[in-house]
């Protein structure tokens, strides 16, 4: 028998993707009429395959050997650029977009566990295709037809890469504030001037291109968001036979050198102020407009669910790995003696894995609430996209939309910290060696320490919840919510016996979230102040609660699983771990919220009174 | 005007120390009779400069640089070397050991805060002295006269280093399993075998030489951690003048590569495996017993307190720089406008520094109530040290020493802890540069991390406070612990106001903590497995009521100061900061520890009943 791989848990994917989310469901919708349960298999086999293969073995040295730029090239290792060749011809990425930008159209539910592969392998490796997906899923709904052609087919082959440049030095979090010019030229084109911050993949030479999607100002627009515009700047122009040809006027100004994540390079770039390159002789960085002027944060807003979602799935991907190998670890390592044996602890019996003392198991199971509760969680929401994409009525399809847009702050911002939580308990377990370069665990605990950062910090994630998701068509996706918790509490209460006894506890739980911001809300938007002044724990405590309802939903597939399943040992073991793993969940972490609850419902001022000359 | 020093508040250290804890007030006592307040404020002083001119500007390289053994010998970063030689010229380790192993005596109160300098600026080149300061008390405490004028006398002076060698690679946490054997010689010296793993400062060349303490079996003693006995072995046997001489046989098998703490060598040693180094051309490293065969364990306890509390202060000083740091950094970082402005958020309008956005300053109230939290426990516990030294009765000494041992788990644990805490936050606040190597934070992140691991790790500690600490004598030492608060709470009460609710909140906590531990031991030792299973809960539930009473300490020091203090209006914004992270910890944090002592009441045995299998 093969060792089990310390990715992911296949066993688990299935579960969560066949018995608990029916997927296979989806292959009756025309959309994916061409799918069956034997393509979606053979993708995630090929995947576990290809990220154990290939991209594992670099992630490492990604860490050891970080990216560097000798004031010309950037320099990686060459294992990413064969992982990354391997990758695209498995044709992987043209099999995760939709037929409008000349995809296969696997449901986002399938792809999302295919490339948890990846990010469970190395993250920082897959980062580039990972970017490049949503890059070319943005060019294929607001892109030209000419456009979809030059730049996203090249993306799907694998021979161009794509970026996002949002922020700039002076503008993080506040896209109001990007500065960067794109001046119209006689013959229709744009020439963009500015400096772009904190862009991954923003240079290397792992394909024959970048593709840069940037957010620029077109003079004499609105100030703030709403005159931002979107443009495709290439590093190379792409001549009329689509291959890459004269360099653009974009200038890596340097690498940025994190505490991990290290295998992508992170970049200054400066549009329009090389004196190297000048496309035609004229200043300035070639660039397209993508659709209509100033819609370009609107272009972007579009791909935000996606890419937090991603996001939320590499910190989970990350806490997985971890779990399985501090769990290998856990199982392998001789040390000390149970409580157990009594007073005995006589030191002449041989001393027994960690697994066996209670600590350890605490830790370990933590860490199984934490990464499969993460897991459902995205799986669920990329399911709420396939929904989107296919639902048999309008209503259905706007329903999904109206829960996708309340649930993605909470998927993104969930799994970064829970499972960034994991790797902690992963390093942990491991004692003195989890905090050495010989094990894993401490790159992923590094690497995992981005995801609360990137793609709008944990901050931003409570404002959009509670400011934005939470009242948003007068509450409408709160209340989705709210119903699709109520059908898995009903379905709870039928089955009786524990699950009901969860299902109380989860129905008290949300009846909480419904009076708290009713209460924060309570004086309108005047109140907008003193109600989003703690958004940070209304969004921790609304996402332990939203795991909590997807632990139920996995503690009824448990339950519900075929009889056949159990009756194998593993199989039965599984089962008990899912439920013993929900059960932890209701007893160990639900209760968190009731603090929380409690602290966002007196209206606490604490943070607002303090004056920042006082600290 | 200076800039203020962004590695701890000297201001904050004055009122802890003077205004708070009444460090003065060991001037009237014997021990410290020609200690005077200058002299505090001198030491204090003279750290603070020590560790900003020749501790803090090599932190980063110690890091970028870490050592690296050549198959001879280590390289460590030359401005390590020169650090050490300004410390040890400082004469602040004589001045932190008591009279009975040649030193000055400086209060421990005193010597925390001042080491704590060193601990934020550069706590890997500080671990070797202070690593060496615990091998010199314990020698101290337990050496011959001999062993003192030969050993320690040398480590004040800063021409050996000490090391402490518990660990080998079957036995960790577990001391029970050391194999490391001692054999008698028929001069009465020893020779030593065995492999000792995860030593700090084990290697260097730092000093003309190491003095190694070890823990080893002698054989024909009893199995255990009661046939361990502790052994001074150096690295070069001490010839008859002083002076290191023959190379003794301890040989470096390798150095750990870590996560952070990188310019402290970790290492792997062999002891008596060598063929380079026969000493007299015998096999064996050559030891000296300290003490009497078998009581090794014992005489390492007597230096556990101080070692643990070393430990936390590490963790306080690596969460005081970084808040500091990121404080700085939320003052002078424009991103955004706050909401106060209504809908306006005008992007025309200029952005605020980020300290005006309610998350961020959360962020930094969060840290500043860890790590002036933390600070206060470890400088209350050091004063616990000087009152075992030097309380005026018997009595008071005795108490003093229980409470010691009580509390010593927790200062070890949650200031590794939430200190770690306080960095994640400071990272956070930094936004994309905090997970730069650019800025400090990152690293000190990375350097805490550390801490909940050595020194026994965090669940040892739980076990420790609840298995051990809570049930000595009968209780006595949390009856000890109680009195304590409740005369807090008694002052409190008197002053009445805010302060008398504080204090309600504090007693009803504290009431929680004897409930609790009643129940949990409910069933006497016999219960133990169930007691026990969830003894780090019990640990962090705890540790916050501590910390809750220590803030409460602090919150009334702020209350009392003198009233021309406050009349200079940084003063009073100081006064008030103590007062407002005091609110914030009884509203934000304390009430956290419901639901874990509602989890602890309830004999939760969700982790017991797991099977590993099932993971």
């Amino acid at each position: 028998m093969a060792t089990p791989s310390l990715l992911l848990s296949r066993r688990d994917l299935d579960f969560q993707l066949y018995t608990w989310l029916d997927t296979e469901e989806l292959t009756h919708r025309d959309r994916y009429a061409e799918h069956s349960r034997e393509t979606f298999d053979d993708a995630l086999t090929l995947s576990e395959r290809i990220a154990g293969e290939h991209f594992a073995p670099h992630n490492r040295k990604n860490d050891l050997e970080e990216p560097w730029f000798d004031g010309e090239r950037v320099h990686t290792v060459p294992e990413a650029a064969e992982a990354l060749k391997v990758f695209a011809d498995s044709g992987l990425l043209a099999a995760a977009v939709g037929p409008e930008a000349g995809g296969m159209g696997l449901p986002h539910t399938v792809t999302t566990a295919c490339f948890a592969w990846f990010q469970a392998a190395n993250i920082a490796t897959a980062a580039y295709p990972f970017l490049t997906l949503g890059n070319a899923r943005l060019l294929g709904a607001h892109g030209s037809p000419e456009q979809i052609a030059t730049y996203v087919q090249p993306m799907l082959d694998g021979r161009f890469l794509g970026t996002m440049c949002l922020s700039e030095p002076q503008a993080g979090s506040s896209l109001a504030d990007v500065a960067t010019r794109a001046e119209e030229q006689p013959d229709g084109g744009y020439r963009l001037f500015g400096t772009k911050m904190w862009i991954s993949g923003g240079d290397h030479e792992l394909s024959r291109n970048i593709v840069h999607l940037v957010l620029a100002r077109i003079p004499g627009g609105p100030p703030g968001v709403k005159g931002l515009s979107l443009f495709i700047v290439p590093k190379y122009l792409v001549g009329p036979d689509g291959s890459p040809g004269e360099r653009n006027d974009v200038t890596t100004v340097g690498l940025n050198h994190k505490m991990g994540y290290r295998g992508t390079t992170n970049t200054l770039l400066a549009f329009g102020e090389g004196t190297a390159f000048r496309p035609g002789g004229a200043a300035g960085a070639v660039g397209e407009l993508v659709g209509e002027p100033h819609r370009g944060l609107a272009y972007m807003f579009h791909m935000m669910n996606d890419a937090r979602i991603g996001v939320g799935a590499g910190a989970m991907a990350l806490g997985y790995t971890g779990y399985l190998k501090s769990l290998r670890y856990a199982r392998e390592r001789p040390q000390g003696r149970p409580l157990r044996g009594g007073p005995g602890k006589d030191p002449r019996t041989p001393q027994v894995p960690i697994v066996e003392h209670a600590d350890v198991r605490r830790m370990l199971l933590a860490q199984k609430s934490y990464v499969e509760g993460a897991s459902g969680l995205l799986l669920y929401c990329a399911r709420l996209v396939d929904e989107q994409h296919s639902a048999p009525t309008p209503e259905a399809r706007a329903r999904a939309g109206l829960l996708l847009d309340v649930l993605t702050p909470i998927a993104k911002s969930w799994p970064s910290q829970w499972c960034l939580a994991a790797n902690d308990l992963a390093v942990q377990v491991h004692g003195g060696y989890g905090y050495t370069r010989d094990h894993d665990v401490e790159q992923h605990y590094r690497d995992n320490r981005l995801n609360p950062i990137h793609e709008g910090t944990h901050g931003i994630q409570g404002l959009d919840l509670l400011g934005r998701k939470a009242v948003m068509q007068d509450g409408a996706g709160l209340r989705a919510l709210g119903e699709a918790v109520g059908r898995t509490v009903e379905r709870a209460r039928r089955a009786g016996g524990e699950a009901a006894r969860l299902a109380d506890a989860l129905a008290g739980a949300w009846q909480r979230v419904v009076e708290v911001t009713a209460r924060l809300w309570q004086d309108g938007p005047g109140g907008a102040t003193t109600a989003l002044a703690n958004s940070t724990v209304y969004l921790e405590a609304v996402g332990h609660v939203v795991v909590a309802w997807i632990w139920l939903g996995q503690f009824l597939a448990a339950d519900g699983a075929p009889a056949g399943a159990a009756a194998r040992p593993a199989d039965a073991a599984f089962l008990q771990g899912k439920r013993q793993a929900a059960r932890y969940f209701y007893r160990w972490e639900l209760p968190r919220t009731r603090v929380q609850f409690a602290l966002l419902e007196s209206l606490d001022t604490t943070v607002l009174d303090t004056d920042p000359d006082w600290l």
